[in-house]
């Protein structure tokens, strides 16, 4: 069972980070308890075991951390979406606009198939910007269903990051603030 | 128990990369499978079961998928080890030199405490030099006891990489090629 005050008392926030005026959610707090590390895979897990997920796919870098615990608690895959150039093979890439120009991510070309169902995974959802690009790259890869889930996703005036999702993929979170 | 045969037919050797003249190997493709995924956090974890880890610090950011899960396996808490700037919070940091140049790696101050033992994870050792420079920087912490793992040892001949550690901590890995 999920105790969501013990999480909220664990994320801590950095003011004015990476620049003035932004509240960063910092999960390496929730990530280096050993308690809310185990609650949130347990947690996920609960959710996502009987949906048939056999590929992980974690956003770089936070979303590796609880998405590879995921993966290998479902007895899924990992699948790495990372910034260009990182990955060593053949990728597909998707570009996407961001505040202040524009930002890619890629997957390797033959890291999911047709058969795959997809739960992508990230630590934060705020504008959802990144994710709907790894959303849109994991679609081209055809796969049976994709899922969505954030550990947090962040509620602000202007935001509009879940609703870029609603009708297209399933989408949860542990944690609103 | 390790299928050592298959997790070799399961790494990806990918030419030239990222430079001319590099057999880069590719854990990805471990990673994406089920069985060599659950196969590596297995093993690492009747490795280390009984050794009283309590942080697992991962080496960004390859090294955040296995140790991620194996964090959670073990119960103890996961540690990101980044690059410079990434982390949001007060940081100490480590510079060390490279072929060409000099880079950096940082842990959150407030990450690591002298009760803690730690086990640091990442996909390859070849050099060595950036384990070498997390190694010193969790040091400077004073937790009770340091482990190092590899997935992979890369042996060619003039590489130290294991030298370096051989004496200050125990380092295991799972294929040696």
């Amino acid at each position: 069972m999920i105790n969501k005050e013990l999480l909220l008392k664990n994320l801590r926030n950095v003011p004015d980070f990476p620049v003035k005026g932004i509240q960063f959610k910092d999960v390496s707090t929730l990530f280096k308890s050993p308690v809310c590390l185990k609650m949130m895979v347990d947690e996920l897990y609960e959710i996502y075991k009987d949906k048939g997920i056999t590929k992980v796919v974690g956003i770089e870098s936070r979303g590796f951390v609880v998405g590879g615990a995921l993966a290998y608690k479902l007895g899924a895959g990992f699948v790495m979406c990372r910034k260009p150039g990182k990955l060593p093979a053949e990728t597909r890439r998707c570009t996407y606009m961001k505040e202040y120009g524009e930002d890619s991510i890629e997957i390797h070309s033959d890291a999911i198939n047709s058969q795959d169902v997809v739960l992508l995974h990230d630590d934060l959802l705020a504008t959802g910007g990144s994710m709907k690009a790894a959303m849109n790259l994991v679609k081209e890869f055809r796969p049976r269903k994709i899922y969505i889930n954030f550990l947090i996703e962040l509620r602000i005036e202007g935001l509009i990051g879940r609703e870029q999702f609603e009708g297209v993929a399933e989408i949860t979170r542990l944690l609103e603030i």
